[in-house]
């Protein structure tokens, strides 16, 4: 059995989704219990009779403060000690639950995670990885924004970090690992990225392919791209924002005309699977990678389809045991 | 008459790919002269007796060497004193050309504008401003390369900038403004970020909308996007790659089956137009803004098509008298 504290008051659906997308989860993954963390009386109206089916493998967890996107990570500690999301990653950290899924402010997650799991030996600060939605190939990037800056052995230890998560998920045995920079030339970037790059050079563990541009990230060249935080988090939303700005140009396109629309008509199956295909819910979950628990963060404004794969995220990397394997590759890594 | 200097020398893809944009240029913009700068005998020989028709508007520029992509800007700078970029800068410093373009090193194009046509008053660093591939709206891009790392008051001074640019060029009375962050709260992001803000909302002539993030780009909410080079040119160019990425699904699911081809077929008027909406090379050219003259750069990969853009930005910005219109704006807004 794996038991996931879920903080459902996250996200910007509310509980209601949470709801929806715990109940489902506990259906498609036999073993799996759920720890709902989050305001008591309001979950258990939201469940209603739901509740009975699977109540063996579902229990509400009561915290009755909600951390907000708003606060800040700092204030959030100080100030809210009955918060969901932070009574579920002391559920981690004291043993209760093997992962903690949430989808509130990521500041927050991170500044509590980082005291209550408490990093891995020879990590500065943990990172949020997340996959790439690009079926054909695995590209994981890191930084996305738990680190707006970065020092040289920052991008160095997410670097390590990353590689070991892609060859522990997938079976890689040497994923390759790149820098991302304004240019691929030696001489381009900051100093952080520069140095980085010299740090990774001399690291035989390591696969180091250099650096990579933004528009590098979507040809299959490489399995893990580092950056700040503040860089990675650029990358992806704009990557979001694209491309939903271009599947809304391609639905104009073909309404503007009559035969346009029944030319869609009968492109459905093809175009649902093109939908699919780019689909950023299929991918939703990002790991905070580097502390002593699995700890999952879903996006902000994920629905109960996304929220499933965040959860469904968590399972695998229980049982993948990623932060016990992880520790032992980093010691192995960083230390020699 | 307008007389742009162009360095045909720069770009992947060579001279030959310049002269063909250049003879293109030539025949829809009748006001136009252009001084052809790069090595004498390669000109000559790719033009041959094209030459002969527009030679009253077409004038080669000997300039023997060539600043590449991998140069440093500095050693550029120092070592290469015939390179065809410097010389085309030249030309615009010394008034014989009213503007330079160049597909060359941004950040050699960058250095070189900065000592040879020199900057604005009030003005640290020119940034490099472009409009992005969204038919629908006028949203700029600054800075997307120039300035690795920024300070708050230039981050201020490129927001400015770029405010009176849309101005000018679009008629847009009083465009609004934004700075891109990891969240729109304001206590996110770096410091940086956050005193630009403080700055910006104090001043009344700019209209400033707040934080932006990477998904609002697309979104037709701003008109002016400002960040440090780093992370404007991680965003442009994820954008470039992503586009290119889901064009290359759809046409792949399109392709599979037999049916798909045929609907692809009667679909092409509609995925034409798709494709010219969001053809980046209708969209290419960006300005080195700040400069005392019109500087012009051109994406690396551009082809003939995308570089006719290039020098088409240039002639516009010539005709609307951008650098003297910018200079007094900026001296009535950082000196108010």
């Amino acid at each position: 059995m794996t038991t996931i504290a879920f903080d459902v008051m996250g996200g910007d659906y509310g509980p209601h989704v949470s709801l929806t997308a715990a109940l489902q989860c506990l259906s498609t993954h036999p073993h799996l219990k759920l720890l709902l963390v989050g305001d008591a009386a309001v979950i258990g109206e939201l469940l209603g009779d739901r509740f009975a089916q699977v109540q063996q493998r579902l229990q509400v967890i009561h915290a009755p403060e909600v951390i907000s996107m708003a606060d800040k990570p700092v204030q959030a500690m100080r100030m809210k000690k009955k918060a969901s999301m932070r009574v579920a990653l002391e559920l981690v950290a004291e043993g209760q639950a093997q992962a903690c899924v949430s989808a509130g402010n990521t500041g927050a997650l991170m500044a509590l995670g980082k005291v209550i799991v408490r990093t891995l030996p020879g990590i500065d600060r943990p990172a949020i990885i997340t996959r790439l939605p690009i079926e054909q190939c695995v590209t994981y990037l890191l930084d996305i924004g738990a680190n707006v800056g970065c020092s040289a052995d920052q991008l160095y230890q997410f670097a390590v970090m990353g590689s070991c998560l892609v060859r522990l998920l997938h079976d890689i045995p040497d994923p390759k690992v790149s820098l991302l920079n304004v240019g691929v030339e030696e001489t381009k970037g900051n100093e952080p990225v520069r140095l980085a790059a010299q740090l990774l050079q001399g690291n035989d563990d390591i696969n180091y392919s250099g650096f990579v541009e933004g528009d590098d990230i979507y040809k299959n060249k490489v399995n893990v791209v580092v950056c700040d935080g503040f860089v990675g988090n650029v990358a992806l939303k704009v990557s979001e924002g694209l491309a939903a700005y271009i599947k809304n140009t391609v639905i104009n396109a073909f309404q503007k005309v009559w035969w346009g629309r029944l030319l869609a008509l009968l492109a459905q199956p093809v175009l649902k699977t093109i939908q699919q295909q780019l689909d950023p819910r299929y991918y939703n979950g990002a790991s905070l990678l580097g502390l002593q628990g699995v700890v999952v963060k879903s996006h902000g404004a994920a629905d109960a389809l996304a929220l499933q794969q965040a959860i469904g995220l968590a399972v695998y990397e229980v049982e993948k045991s990623i932060p016990d394997l992880l520790s032992k590759e980093l010691e192995k890594i960083l230390v020699s």
